[in-house]
């Protein structure tokens, strides 16, 4: 915390050797921050995108109906909004069809499980696989074990989703959903089954998606809820044997078309030049969709909208972004990196709001090592609605995480995401997860970082290595 | 408060008056009451018995396959107990079966509904029944309605379900579950839909059993979860015409035979006069039954184990009762106290531990005037175990309720129910919303409970009017 500060004195110290245009810029920039701040806290606006959204649209697969209602939805929506610009871009996109997902201890003490299909994996034969389980703490564990030990088994990969503000535990256990299946077809397993990358204790599983590798077999994965995995756990305590029967009806139905969707407020003298807020549109099919990522729509929204409505727009373009089909792979965000790779030297800074809608307690940036501390006095005012200025470390958010790579500076406004892994990817995402008093101070913080990063003069590039 | 102090000084008053032989026994009996408390909180065995009971049995719904087995178990856990007796007596049971139940909204704005079907119900045909929905407050709200505005539609009954740490929010809004179907077919409904009676915001619904009645049409009957109601709300402000679809493929199945499993510690000079202490083994379907009621077989099991292993067994006989297919009717209280009718005059008193494994915070009794205050002064050293003596009003748990009109005493165990019907009836009734320190103060509280009541010198009849 300390060295914070002193960063931030540095900056408002290297500031003022600027000079007094730059100070009175400043000022201007810090009166209209505070303005935008205090216009997001009297707006309910975000809160009605996302309702709308939850009740008008619901769930909203990739590649499914639904998809393409959202982003109806979401054209219409911004247009009524009076952006400067709404238009949208196609996108090519996995569709995966969930089934149905039954999963029952078969033996020694007869039980159904409450699971769910991950997202991306092939069905079970009709009548299921019945194999016996073999746990492991972790991926890490299964990768060191012996094939002997898990061949013809259902692996169990039961690694505990630590709870914290930051959703760091989510880092380290969501390589058993993501990479479990082919490490355990490796070795010889029939299926996968994990424990829920979760940190809630309801009998609830948490879908995600999941990977196959070229070349190695293809098997079924599913999550199943935290007090099943408990239950195994008991059961394991009193017999090594446990049979289960798992099925699913999952299907891979090959690729479909949905859209990434884009509005803007054109820039007043760079309008070429960018600042992109983004969120994504898709949801997994369980809940609907208002935590992950309704919530992110509503606050980026709300933000370029408010910045729409001022009476002198800021220097930049700013560019909202709902991305295509987050869930099932970054795919809206890959391919807006590749549709705009001729303008990615335009993009002055980018960031994604996809972690729920608990208060942002941070912005964390990625630039370059001299603009950072300019950066920080720059974002001063962002302090008033109770962000604390945090590192030169930022990854951005997931659909512009691949943008750092092409030199494009991004910046992470970090939520409080102290519950959010206990309904993310269930069907307990819904309305009623969200308060609306967090989102507002959302959209303030959003609509600060878009303006104040639209008037700034700092050179950002070239930005710090990972 | 106050007045509660001024009975229990009162009683202290008047036991003090019986002489110097009462009091000393009261000693006695205290100093066993504080001993039997610091062997419950140092056992573990209550949790032990639920956690083998969700284990190694699970869901066990009255005449299905499970619940032989937990009858079983029972049998088994008590005989190992080493209780002086332990039988069991057939109840006949009526045998429902779940099956499948889906519903989605159709239109305006089509999304997949939570639900469950309620237990009881009759399914619909095999592709559903749809209509609009047509939504009251309440069952009283619906009772008022017009037919015509009832007749060809799906009611929706929306009653919230207040938290409260007594429970007594369920009382007031359970009617829409147990009396909604019939309620709602009097004025030509098609089928009845209830928002959850819980006060939880997951998306789970809740069962939980409801009634048909002779000569009136056989409706289907579902609950949804709390965040379904509210975004049927949500729709119901944009347009008033929501179709729903609504397939349940439930079966009621005739009867089977289950049974009530009791085990006794033997009176050691009254053994022909009862204190029974109960609890049901049967649960629900979706959750393994650790709360409802696990947990008050392992309370009641292990106080009454606790009595059992006294170097001096009280003088009545304890009688530990494991009441079967209480949850679709409360079957094997009424069946008990149909096959001991004739012996109901020797039972002293009765309590049931049914309302999940919070701590108990008060005892009602439900006795003569006369004996109210000396029953109070008799309970005291319950006051150390954290019980406060309360009212003279018990109706004594499900299945001991139907007593009191016999003229039996009945006893309420009040435990902390803030968060019970955030589980109850749910695929979350599991054993990780068992906290077990809270568990062991059950036991204790059971325990001296049974053992003062065995003890007792005091006439407790005739009970007092309701």
């Amino acid at each position: 915390m300390k060295s914070t500060y002193l960063k931030i004195a540095a900056g408002v110290f290297l500031t003022s050797l600027l000079g007094c245009q730059t100070q009175s810029i400043n000022n201007a920039n810090e009166q209209v921050a505070m303005q935008l701040q205090q216009q997001a806290l009297n707006s309910n606006l975000a809160y009605e995108l996302v309702e709308s959204l939850t009740v008008e649209v619901g769930p909203r697969l990739a590649g499914s109906e639904q998809d393409l209602v959202a982003v109806q939805w979401a054209e219409s929506k911004l247009h009524s909004l009076g952006f400067d610009k709404v238009y949208k871009e196609a996108v090519q996109v996995p569709v995966w069809h969930r089934g149905e997902a039954k999963a029952s201890i078969v033996a020694p003490y007869p039980q159904p499980l409450v699971i769910t299909a991950l997202g991306g994996s092939i069905a079970t034969p009709k009548n299921g696989i019945e194999a016996s389980i073999v746990r492991f703490d972790s991926l890490a564990a299964l990768k060191q074990a012996s094939a002997d030990k898990v061949r013809g088994k259902i692996v169990f990969i039961d690694h505990l989703t630590e709870r914290h503000i930051s959703g760091k535990g989510y880092g380290k256990s969501v390589g058993g959903r993501s990479r479990g299946a082919v490490a355990a077809a490796e070795k010889g397993a029939v299926a996968v089954m994990i424990r829920s990358i979760g940190t809630d204790h309801d009998r609830m599983a948490h879908t995600g998606m999941m990977r196959y590798k070229e070349g190695v077999a293809k098997i079924p994965a599913a999550a199943m809820s935290s007090p099943d995995a408990d239950l195994i756990n008991a059961m394991l305590k009193r017999n090594s044997n446990i049979t289960v029967n798992l099925q699913l009806s999952s299907q891979n139905q090959g690729f479909a078309t949905s859209y990434n969707v884009i509005a803007e407020v054109t820039g007043s003298s760079k309008p070429e030049e960018i600042v992109l807020i983004g969120a994504h549109l898709d949801s997994w099919d369980e809940g609907t969709g208002a935590i992950d990522d309704g919530a992110g729509v509503g606050i980026v929204a709300a933000a370029g909208k408010l910045i729409q409505d001022l009476p002198t727009k800021p220097a930049r373009t700013i560019r909202v972004v709902l991305y295509a089909a987050e869930e099932v792979g970054l795919v809206g965000g890959k391919a807006y990196a590749k549709a705009h790779q001729a303008e990615l030297d335009n993009h002055y800074i980018a960031a994604e709001s996809d972690f729920g809608a608990g208060r942002i307690y941070q912005v964390d940036f990625r630039a370059s090592e001299s603009a950072y501390p300019q950066l920080l006095a720059l974002s001063a005012p962002m302090t008033n609605n109770g962000v604390v200025l945090g590192t030169n470390k930022a990854s951005g958010g997931p659909d512009v995480s691949m943008l750092p790579a092409q030199g494009v500076p991004v910046a992470s406004l970090r939520q409080d995401g102290t519950d959010y892994f206990d309904y993310h990817h269930t069907p307990n995402d819904t309305l009623d997860k969200i308060e609306p008093a967090a989102l507002k101070q959302n959209v303030a913080a959003y609509a600060q970082f878009a303006y104040l990063m639209a008037q700034s003069t700092i050179d950002l590039r070239p930005i710090v290595a990972k």
